[in-house]
């Protein structure tokens, strides 16, 4: 062994260290600060302890609580935490697995004669904190199966026996601290002492290994900071993120509902949710239309014969819907889980030259995918939905210019809906692994560089993620923060390689010869059903002017007023206003209050000085106060807003 | 038997006669024109001979040519001179069956050892005329079921033998005339003799009885005339109605197709068909939003539940596409047959008071029906289309003024698109059958009266049906007559007690009780795709100029003129008008006759002159000659008349 080794950072600086340095030494050598601040660290792609001794040349990723693999470490590191105090507090408890998961860390444990409730979550949490105090380390050890089995034998654990049975011999490890052991592949923190704030949010049931034949065990759910404003923090958030839930304001904003009879994740769309959608889609047709695009309309079904042409009964058959019988005939057909098939019998249905491309098929096409019951979430996970899609057919020439034109709508549409931070990723081949794709190299290298160069064509905010390309071509992916800076996936475009062939697409070219276009797939919203979810929790239910479903609310002070309220309501009206008039016979105070419940972004008071003066006196929703106007100011200061809003699109 | 009896006529007025007197002797009562003109009679409604005596009181109807019952008469009679010819031409074929049909007659042979192919037609219709010249009565005679099958057996006719087998004695007749004898029920014309014009239109196979286990016939279709100018006029009709054939015009202007690996009867609409069908939709949104109509949106299929509940698996489910099961979970759901249902689900999502009432839920509702493939024809019958759907939610109260609101509706739509001559059928209960209709029949009598009412008020054409209203309701139905005078049913309002019922649908009343509400359905074009075909065939595709695929072509001269045209295309689309241009470097000459072809409403002809002038040259589809005209006159010119065509539609 060399007494020094050549340890790469991220940033490509190389440090020399002595063989047996620890991540966490690495760290101390580029400062104190960041050694502080390390909480777990990976070396040569595998996760390693900041503690563990380095022995050989390679590259270190050191990650702080910012980074997502910090976190995952900092929960991971909790969820022992949580064991031991549980093991303290419930002697005679078995515990079976305790993961990190997205954000924070549960344990499931059988509780044996005891029940955990709500209640007893403080006490839990105060034991953790107790326990975290004491700096304790955690240190990895392997143990050999049969020691492994006899240990928890011993302890009477079959959950974790059963564990330990399906592992091999050599790979197994436990981790201690304080006087705490644990069954753990590693991958913790430093020590306890960093856990300085810890948040019990929840307990449910959970069977073992998710068997509901198996015993039900109780899971406690929990989240830790390294600082007790982080949590402060984290809990505002999400008190914010159930304000903002989109199932709750979908209710309340009267949007959509769901239906027992109808079935579950199938949405009905209300007629405020149903106009707002409509808008959308209004919208975003006009956009398409100005860039090239032409809608088409294609059924929801398709023989089975076509998705066995397309590949997709191939890959969902099985875990979709099931075939659709005909009583006579015998013929089977297909939910469409995608409109591209459709679309490539479109393209075949007429011969097609080299100058009649690219040509660009739109629709608004309802696809059905089954999804278990259990997974189904409000609009963002249903089993119908309605894709805003698109498919061009270009000639590879074209495909540098058709991604511009693509990004210019995704990047428009996303500005007009108030969607201002996202990034971008382009995922390409592995070129290591050259069977896992269709298509010609040439063709692949071509695809690939021309979406790298519309991304810096476009000044994109992008990253490349090698081998994350889909089978049939390589893509770029938006991923949009909301409001509450949280990532949510949207507008994705495509290149597919592998339909044209499926479907023995053509064109003839300059050079009289057949051949193949190149397909991308394209959809700026996704779907219309997450779409507006996304848009539900990141406006908080204030939609832009332009589309909102009531923009002014009349507010009459007393009943005389009425008859004022309809002739403003009917001047709105042929301004093309969505105005509802509020002629209950409520206090105005009272009226004021519910218009700012219901996120109207105007309200209009209607009394005796503007029925006079033919004025209407307007508030701003949040309380701005815009005073007295007459109507076709008011008319146009709306319109105007509105229109703002939606800049005109402009193709290059 | 009294020596006289009273014979009632349609108008209400009585002749006394003889008893005994015949149809045609009451017909020479009235008027020697009448006497020649009937063709066929009804008595105390059942067909009768005009040769008939009349032995007791009763109501006659006298038929000419020009009534339907009179046409089929006739070429029920005409028939038996088809297969008389047939006989003499060719003795030994054997005779089945030979009925009338919507428009003409067929019969059906078993050819023996002769084949009769089209070109025979010519000498089989030139008998006929030779027969029919011989002014020959036609005479029925009663006779017992062992003489029809002696007879029959004698002529070795095993298919009029069979079908004797299956008629009960007492009841069959033979019809004589010259020395031709058929196995027949009855209604014929006084003599062959006004049988003055003959076409012999196809020939085709028929399995005996329909059954394609048994022998293959020889079918021959035919027409006849007492005029031989109706005859010309009626072949010129066909041919009129071929050039229009919506599934040929349909591909000409590539509006829509089909694909067999889609599915047949499953249209896949074409960028101009797809952006005329979005025009439709949204002049009908327009239109039914200022009608206070609410748009929703539901998926295309529903758990197997939701139609037990509403009735239409019982009905519909074994004849129509069968469940889809779920890989998981043991779920069932159905393609939706109907939007109903899910209207309802949606109204049972909120409690509602009277206040709220009418509720209108609006929805282009895609809903799949399995046909079997030989019943598919193009636009008009598919398995899968789009209604232009809504179901109204009202108080008994309020069943009046809907109906007239629906009725506006459906005139505006009609119309706008250029269908100026209708009929309306009101189809009420049959008051003796009250077992087979649901709901309270104090309720049937409001809602009768509510629709003969609203078709009084509205000065409709209507009749009375009784015993035509489905079971669970009284309905309008509007029959429009196309551009060659061919009946279409578009547009119905049915009145619903049924659904409420199933679906126990609520709103709480001004007593504070519960009440069931009132449903009418209603579809003002039936569905996108029939009244885009009937459309097609109405116009023969020469659509109004507000819903045409392209308003205007430009034509260039040369290529010079390029530049110029697209300044105009550009202008035009400013103005949202929609402009082609045709810049191929073809004479203008053939560009003209090609946008002839194409229907286009307006020709553009870009020159010399026209770029230096800044103006355009207009022609109009059809030839006229509208002169060279300012840019923005010509704009205008268009928009003013695609206004007038869909003038605004005001409520009442």
């Amino acid at each position: 062994m060399s007494s020094v080794i050549d340890i790469r950072l991220p940033d490509g600086a190389v440090k020399q260290m002595p063989t047996g340095s620890t991540p966490f030494d690495v760290a101390r050598e580029i400062s104190e600060g960041l050694a502080r601040a390390i909480v777990s660290a990976s070396y040569n792609g595998t996760v390693v302890e900041t503690k563990t001794p380095l022995n050989e040349n390679g590259e270190l990723v050191l990650y702080t609580f910012n980074d997502a693999a910090g976190k995952q470490a900092f929960w991971h590191s909790s969820a022992h935490l949580l064991a031991q105090a549980l093991e303290q507090l419930y002697p005679d408890i078995k515990l079976t697995i305790g993961p990190a998961i997205e954000s924070g860390f549960y344990y499931d444990v059988d509780t044996g004669e005891h029940t955990i409730t709500e209640k007893d979550l403080a006490v839990i949490e105060k034991r953790m904190l107790e326990l975290a105090r004491g700096k304790h380390e955690f240190s990895m050890r392997e143990a050999s199966k049969a020691d492994a089995l006899t240990f928890y034998e011993n302890a009477g654990n079959e959950y974790k026996t059963e564990l330990i049975e399906n592992l091999e011999d050599g790979t197994i490890t436990f981790c201690d601290h304080d006087d705490f052991t644990d069954l753990c592949r590693g991958g913790h923190i430093p020590n306890t002492g960093i856990v300085k704030a810890v948040k019990l949010t929840n307990i449910a049931g959970a069977y073992w290994r998710g068997d509901e034949n198996n015993k039900q065990l109780t899971r406690i759910y929990g989240v830790t900071f390294p600082k007790q404003k982080l949590l402060t923090e984290h809990l505002e958030l999400i008190e914010e993120a159930k304000k903002r839930d989109h199932r709750k304001l979908g209710a309340e904003l009267e949007l959509f509902t769901f239906s027992q009879k109808v079935g579950q994740g199938l949405p009905l769309w209300l007629p405020k949710g149903a106009a707002l959608r409509e808008r959308l889609e209004q919208f975003l047709r006009k956009a398409q239309t100005k860039a090239g695009y032409d809608q088409v309309v294609t059924p929801h079904i398709g023989q089975k014969e076509l998705y066995v042409t397309s590949g997709h009964y191939e890959k969902y058959g099985a875990d979709s819907f099931q075939p659709i019988n005909t009583p006579a005939e015998g013929e089977e057909f297909l939910l469409k889980p995608m409109n591209c098939p459709h679309h490539c019998e479109i393209f075949n249905a007429s011969p097609w030259s080299y100058r009649d491309l690219p040509i660009r098929y739109a629709e608004f096409g309802t696809v059905y995918r089954y999804e278990q019951s259990g997974e189904l979430h409000g609009l963002t996970r249903v089993r119908g939905f309605t894709q805003d899609d698109a498919h061009i057919f270009c000639t590879p020439e074209q495909l540098n210019d058709e991604f511009i034109g693509v990004i210019d709508l995704v990047l428009y549409v996303f500005n007009a809906l108030g969607f201002k931070d996202f990034k971008t990723q382009v995922s390409v081949r592995d070129p290591e692994k050259p069977e896992k794709y269709i298509g010609d190299t040439a063709l692949w290298e071509k695809a690939e560089q021309a979406i790298i160069d519309a991304a810096e064509q476009k000044g994109l905010d992008y990253v490349v993620e090698t081998g994350e390309a889909a089978f049939y071509g390589p893509k770029l992916d938006f991923m949009v923060k909301d409001a509450l800076g949280r990532s949510w996936q949207l507008g994705t475009i495509q290149v597919d390689y592998n339909l044209p062939e499926r479907f023995d697409l053509n064109y003839k070219g300059s050079d009289n010869e057949m051949h193949r276009p190149v397909m991308i797939h394209r959809a700026p919203f996704g779907s219309m059903e997450r779409f507006v979810a996304i848009l539900i929790e990141h406006t908080g239910g204030n939609f832009p002017l332009w589309l909102t479903p009531t923009q002014v609310q009349l507010l009459c002070v007393s009943e005389k007023h009425e008859k004022y309220a309809k002739k403003v309501s009917k001047f709105l009206e042929n301004n093309e206003i969505r105005a509802l008039v509020d002629d209950r016979s409520e206090t105005i105070g009272k009226k004021i209050r519910e218009a700012e419940m219901s996120k109207v972004p105007y309200m209009v008071i209607i009394g005796e000085q503007e029925a006079v003066q033919q004025t209407v006196s307007v508030r701003q929703h949040g309380g701005n106060d815009l005073g007295a106007m007459p109507l076709d100011t008011f008319a146009t200061l709306i319109k105007n807003r509105a229109a703002e809003e939606i800049e005109i699109f402009t193709t290059n």
